[in-house]
């Protein structure tokens, strides 16, 4: 148990930017938002998922839609409280507990703005560990949970109840009534127990992205390379030690919006150690494959972040562009993310790429062999 | 009050056709559903709204959604008793009736498997006296009631409950809700008390749909013509004697498909005392406007069914076409349908016409002069 204040939620904006993988969209106003809210109510408690009671009630909260929306339909800062509240209301029990859905980009910072104004907690996990495009992609669902009731509300005081023993279904008529809402909404989902937020969840994600968060702003004054700094501090975690892939300028970007997907490729250009050779990046909202000279050499649901080479800080796929001289960083994913279950919802095939995944520990063993692995991971170090 | 059995609606289908004005959807499979849940459960009790308490619930039930959909995507026959259920646990009160939302069409029977199926009654009336496309063109909107709770379901178990304070946000989100549950669903919205649902309705509407229907159906038995039958049965009504506009044959028929909407056009050329005159339809899934040699003659509010010149069947505007020898028949609107307020949502220019509505009445005032009004339409026989 620790108390977040404001200045934490600035090292959680940096980190689950990172963790984003070029999606989740930018937590600026999500930040300010949160912020506000801990100003105004006092700091938010963050439980470790072991001090939450098997029988709590968890609530995970979130925003939905296209976060280049939000930057002009400004959210009125309630619209989660009022879900929270509804889902409440819908199951007859308060919220003990808040939680993120995708502790990457944006959606990092929403819980924080519910467990101020509610004066609740936050649980350091979410059901991601990094950031995804749809509802369905959560640990939550892969793992058993029903998303439902789940609630979607505007800023416009319109509060929608959802309820289908389908989660794929609760996807597809939440984004339905949150383009109707005008492009993005606030919203609750996968109402669980604590007992299910502990078999479920990827634990420790929200205090991970601070330290990854708080590694990068302290590098320069500590005299540390940014980029060593993100390694260091994801080195005793549930991931495992970030890598360093690639080095190099951006010398093209493709992009449409597709379905209201930013879809499309960045091609880097090696330098320094890597000169002479490219690096391909696929994305869809998110970083899905990096592509070495024609080799595969990290894919979903492993994180590929694009970072500014000389901050540290991620770049997403709506600004990755011309010129940029940048660090592309692999990120090892929990195991819990791993498993068959996981890998048919977020695997490279489910995104439409033809590929086996392959661990980034297991591609870069050496690397790994050096540093060490959690030890969930040790089998990836052998043969 | 009164029990309704099967055979009562048969009969309520060929009049809620007419009501229908082109639009509210074929009855057909709508009547089956009622007919199988009243002979596995029993006739319904068709309540008057004076047999009503002040304080009883009323849930209004319908269908959304386009007609040609559930042709082919049948319902599955709970999906409105499922919407009800969730609209009783949002509200902390059981239904004491239902009613129609609108009595044109298939709508006129939605409500008998509801009331069958949970054992409560049917009252005597409607929020629109007609069939109308959207959700804020009832007389329950236009008097002050809210729309929600409204509650959305679907035939594979998905319950979307809606809250909002605007009516016309309660119709964009439904309809988004709608598409994404396969293009139609099953609804209740505009929960209220029996003083509302007396303050507001269009009253008696069910009744008369059955007895317009009676009329049409036991015509030819009976040696009378169906269209005369039809003018005798709506003699003594709130709406006042129906009036036959024109007879002629449809030789022109423009229709296309604009945002879920049939919109379009029909033109009928005069025979027997018509002969040498031509009257155009303008339709938008109900028949608008009726204009005769370059004059308009009929508008809504007021009804424009086209029916066979035989039979005295209602022709859809789906299915109006080259050759049908049709009767066009004026019905009169209530006055509760022709207020200001009234006018505003559905009078001619809510549908882009920059005509003044001038009720039937007063249009062809020898006509009702000859046949008499309603005491509350007298004011349109004097200049």
């Amino acid at each position: 148990m620790r108390q977040i204040v404001a200045e934490d939620l600035e090292y959680l904006a940096v980190g689950a930017a990172i963790l984003g993988t070029g999606g989740g969209g930018d937590p600026f106003i999500g930040k300010l938002m949160a912020q506000q809210a801990i100003v105004e109510e006092g700091p938010v408690t963050l439980l470790d998922p072991e001090e939450l009671d098997d029988d709590a009630l968890v609530l995970p909260t979130a925003m939905m839609g296209a976060p280049t929306v939000m930057i002009e339909k400004v959210p009125e800062g309630m619209e989660a409280v009022r879900a929270l509240r509804a889902a409440e209301r819908r199951l007859g029990q308060k919220a003990d507990a808040t939680c993120p859905i995708e502790c990457g980009g944006v959606n990092s910072q929403i819980p924080f703005v519910v467990a101020a104004r509610a004066r609740i907690p936050v649980v350091d996990g979410d059901g991601m560990g990094r950031a995804f495009p749809e509802l369905q992609m959560e640990t939550f669902h892969v793992y058993g949970l029903s998303g439902t009731p789940a609630v979607v509300a505007d800023e416009r005081g319109a509060i929608v109840t959802l309820e289908t023993p389908d989660n794929v279904q609760l996807e597809w008529l939440a984004r339905g009534v949150t383009i109707r809402m005008g492009g993005h909404s606030h919203l609750v989902d996968y109402p669980m127990s604590g007992a299910d937020f502990k078999r479920t969840a990827v634990r420790g994600t929200v205090s991970m992205a601070m330290a990854i968060g708080k590694a990068v702003v302290t590098a320069a004054s500590r005299g540390v390379n940014p980029i060593e700094a993100i390694c260091e501090a994801t080195q005793d975690t549930l991931y495992g030690r970030a890598i360093p892939l690639f080095e190099g300028k951006v010398v093209d970007v493709e992009r449409r919006t597709r379905e209201g997907f930013a879809v499309g490729r960045a091609v880097i250009h090696g330098l320094g150690r890597y000169r002479g050779s490219e690096l391909v990046i696929r994305f869809q909202n998110e970083n899905l494959v990096a592509v070495q000279d024609g080799e595969v050499i990290a894919s979903v649901p492993d994180l590929i972040s694009v970072l500014d080479h000389e901050t540290g800080f991620a770049i997403t796929t709506e600004r990755i562009r011309y010129g940029q001289r940048v660090t592309v960083l692999g990120l090892p994913t929990p195991e819990i993310m791993r498993t068959e279950a996981a890998l048919r919802v977020w695997g490279p095939r489910a995104f439409g790429y033809d590929i086996e995944f392959v661990p980034l520990e297991r591609r870069f063993r050496d690397y790994y062999q050096r540093y060490g692995v959690p030890n969930e991971k040790q089998k990836y170090l052998t043969a």
